[in-house]
């Protein structure tokens, strides 16, 4: 089996990247975790498992909980969504300011902060408890009971979070969001600190792969045209400034965190998650990049 | 009396504007006032006073309590405090994010929002009670123990201040704001909702037209350099996007207020406030500037 | 055979577009060609050829050359090339001068206009007699040796492209381009102005869907990463601001052109090219990409 | 008189700042001139004249001649050339784009590039030889008659003023100049070569103190509110990015040139001219600024 080769292979090209890239350190709690950490884990379609590395040690999946926040927030509003978001790479850093105010509070797509923000607005409206539901719909699409929040770094965010911080209130203050800024941002800052490991989130993540199947619950989460619709986002949107770079070296819908994590999928055949640390200028995980 | 002459036939030339401009609407508190309210106050350095219409009325100083907050901040920090704020004229609306994010957190001065509340996180920094030590000042400088905070507009501005959150977020995130968010923003709030009226503000203004020498505390609140500099800053930064057009029609330093004041000083002669609450589309008072 | 039946069933859908969308009018010449003219040509890496409607008529390919620019200038520059244009989407439209400034004269990637205009640069410096050399590469492509400057379409855009004539003195100004501005104008203004019909186009790409192997020349014209990094900048930069749109719609590499052209590719199997000259807002060929 | 006295004195305190500043060096003919000539003329309206140092010696005025332009054009325009050239700082650089393409075509104001270049197609639009028209402008306000363009200076600039021939294109890109660009480029970059020496400039600027008043050619060339006009815009924008600062430290209404020379008024009583070449940071003179 090919994918077993090349997984026994990769531990080997990704030594070799060992003490290059920079651990995020905007975010305290995250600081301290070891750059040179290394897990993947790859699950198809038909049934089958591989991983290698630290595939079963938790991390932070920071920005990856986007594609997840926005896949239970497309089940709850229609096409009214694209109202609030639009669908476009952004060309500009994932936290920025200036685009927003000149496109008036529409953020570009639900991948760059403000628009995720705007996505938590939709679930904070249609939940009773969203951060519950949030954990839940991991946990579900997972088959891991026991994934939860990183306290820690939910307070370490909260903290510090001042650029999200403005971006909720201008968000607010340009009528785009519907509910507490502070209720908005708790719930933006707990998606944010979910842990979880590269096998959980390859299993999480399966349904992208399979026409919004999931096998987990066995039904679909998403129609056909949403998990096409998310598939492109991640492409074009999925991984910061460097979704160019990426599409030519990877080629698959992906979405990166801070925490080091990469998801990515080939639709019809499988989902992979990958986990280093160690971070390109682009804020991306340089080894996970590699070995994706 | 020249100045006689002209208090006299002010409010006539004033009621050809009667309904023409339109009362701040974004602040509840204050889109209630009638817009045809106005009043006028002149005080000379000789002693003279002239007034005319509601001139004793109370109003919200708004964005007029800028001047005063940084003449305080001025004795508490030198020149470092142009570390922390431009002094040029910014080109964008009073509210912009887009050039602070350019400029990496830098206010282009401390009359526009952003940089109002860097001089409001100094004043922060050096008082115990920042809001008494504001209100005292107010008190001393025209003569009037009475004035006060009108907490109502206080709270209608903290309830709907998104945009003044989001640029104070915005500072904290880049390093120039030292203290709590909430703290800076609750004395900006109040420092807005001060409510005088124009024999007030005139007379608390008087120091900038008598080289900062303050006749109401019988001493020099700022140095002639110091005054020098606000002069400056209030006649290039002092009327929003309309600086140009105010220093064609009036050509004196002058700093205006959504509230529908306006403050402004011939150097060496007399300081000079107005009032009348509808609006030009630059955020000016109409009859205010006519007046002036 | 499933493209025959494809291939017959378009016109009909097509049809219910008519009268849709807006020929762009910014250049005088193309102004004037009926909104409603539709053509469609595929031809397969194996050889099988697929058409309908007007293929065979020849268009003004705009935009689409910058593809087939950028492919002889990958030639002569290694990735020192990427030193001079970045490689990620834009988020701004194809003729913006706004983040060229600010990014001192770097454009994004070399699909919107900037971008091109140092690719024909590269070729001015590189070639003897750049126009020909473009000519010659386009006619061998395509195997279609009467391939040719429409110097009407020409003249015209060089007449009125006044933003584009910006855009060049800019990177001028900012030492980006290398020769002299008129010279690189031409070359551009010509390339935008060839005249292809979609069968000649579907040809030319051919070997875009074929690693870069071209079967009208027996010969690879572009490696293997030079291909996938053609056909990765076509997939994340290709259509002006719709890139996430047609990524969710279509899902290939592709180029449009303001002639109502488009080319794609699957990567493998085969090169298609459209046209239709009625664009949607975003200057895309409306009945194209509904037909994609 | 106390005049007398400062011009005796000024010399003395400027050679204190030799070989601080920097001759502006992207003009090649003007990047070999000393930075440490030094040279000021002051002329009152009641017709005293004051000089010290290089007074007699002419320069580049550069920028300096986008005052006796526009004092030209107002005299062809009345309120409707506010419909294309803004009144109000810009807070960007002299040069920029990025306000440009925001604001659709409409530059700031007529005192930084774009502006002017807008008033200089006014002035083809007007006159039949409008180079000859501006000399003879230049000549009958100076009361010299031999003041000239330097044409290797205006040589020079055409040559490398891409960044200026890219904001003349994107105008025209935006219905903002009617006529063809090469032509208003002509004018423009003769306008910044004329020279002149501070006698020279101080005798024609002294309208501007004198109510729009000339007394070298007995008559009023501007009405009192166009000079007026003239002057707030000196005031708020005449300093490239450093209004506030000269408002600061001057507080004069005046103009400043990338040659070194800075003109400014004190209406009723004098009008002043200053060259030294040496620039601060902000594009002005370092040693002028300090004179004045």
């Amino acid at each position: 089996m090919e994918f077993e080769k090349i997984f026994q292979d990769i531990p080997a090209h990704v030594k070799a990247l060992h003490g290059k890239g920079e651990v995020a350190s905007y975010i305290p709690a995250l600081a301290c975790i070891p750059g040179d950490k290394f897990g993947m884990a790859l699950h198809t379609v038909s049934g089958d498992c591989f991983s290698t590395g630290d595939s079963e040690e938790r991390f932070s999946i920071q920005s990856i909980s986007k594609v997840f926040t926005l896949s239970l927030a497309m089940g709850f509003e229609g096409d009214s969504l694209w109202r609030r978001v639009g669908r476009e790479p952004s060309g500009n850093p994932f936290n920025s300011l200036i685009q927003l105010e000149y496109e008036k509070g529409i953020p570009r797509n639900p991948l760059i902060n403000a628009g995720a923000l705007v996505i938590s607005d939709v679930l904070v409206s249609n939940l009773d408890d969203p951060k519950k539901a949030l954990l839940d719909h991991m946990r579900v699409l997972s088959g891991c009971f026991d994934i939860n929040f990183d306290s820690e770094v939910a307070r370490s965010q909260a903290q510090t979070g001042f650029i999200n911080r403005a971006l909720a209130n201008f968000l607010k203050g340009n009528n785009n969001l519907f509910n507490d800024v502070d209720e908005v941002l708790d719930l933006y800052f707990h998606q944010c600190a979910i842990a979880m490991s590269c096998s959980e989130l390859a299993n999480a993540s399966l349904h992208l792969a399979n026409h919004g199947f999931s096998k987990a619950m066995d039904e679909s989460i998403l129609t056909t045209e949403q998990t096409k619709r998310m598939n492109s986002l991640m492409l074009t949107c999925g991984l910061y400034d460097a979704v160019g770079e990426f599409a030519f070296r990877v080629g698959l819908p992906a979405k990166s965190g801070v925490g080091g994590g990469i998801i990515a999928v080939l639709p019809g055949v499988y989902s992979v998650a990958v986990w280093s640390p160690a971070l390109e200028a682009s804020g991306n995980s340089l080894a996970g990049a590699a070995a994706l």
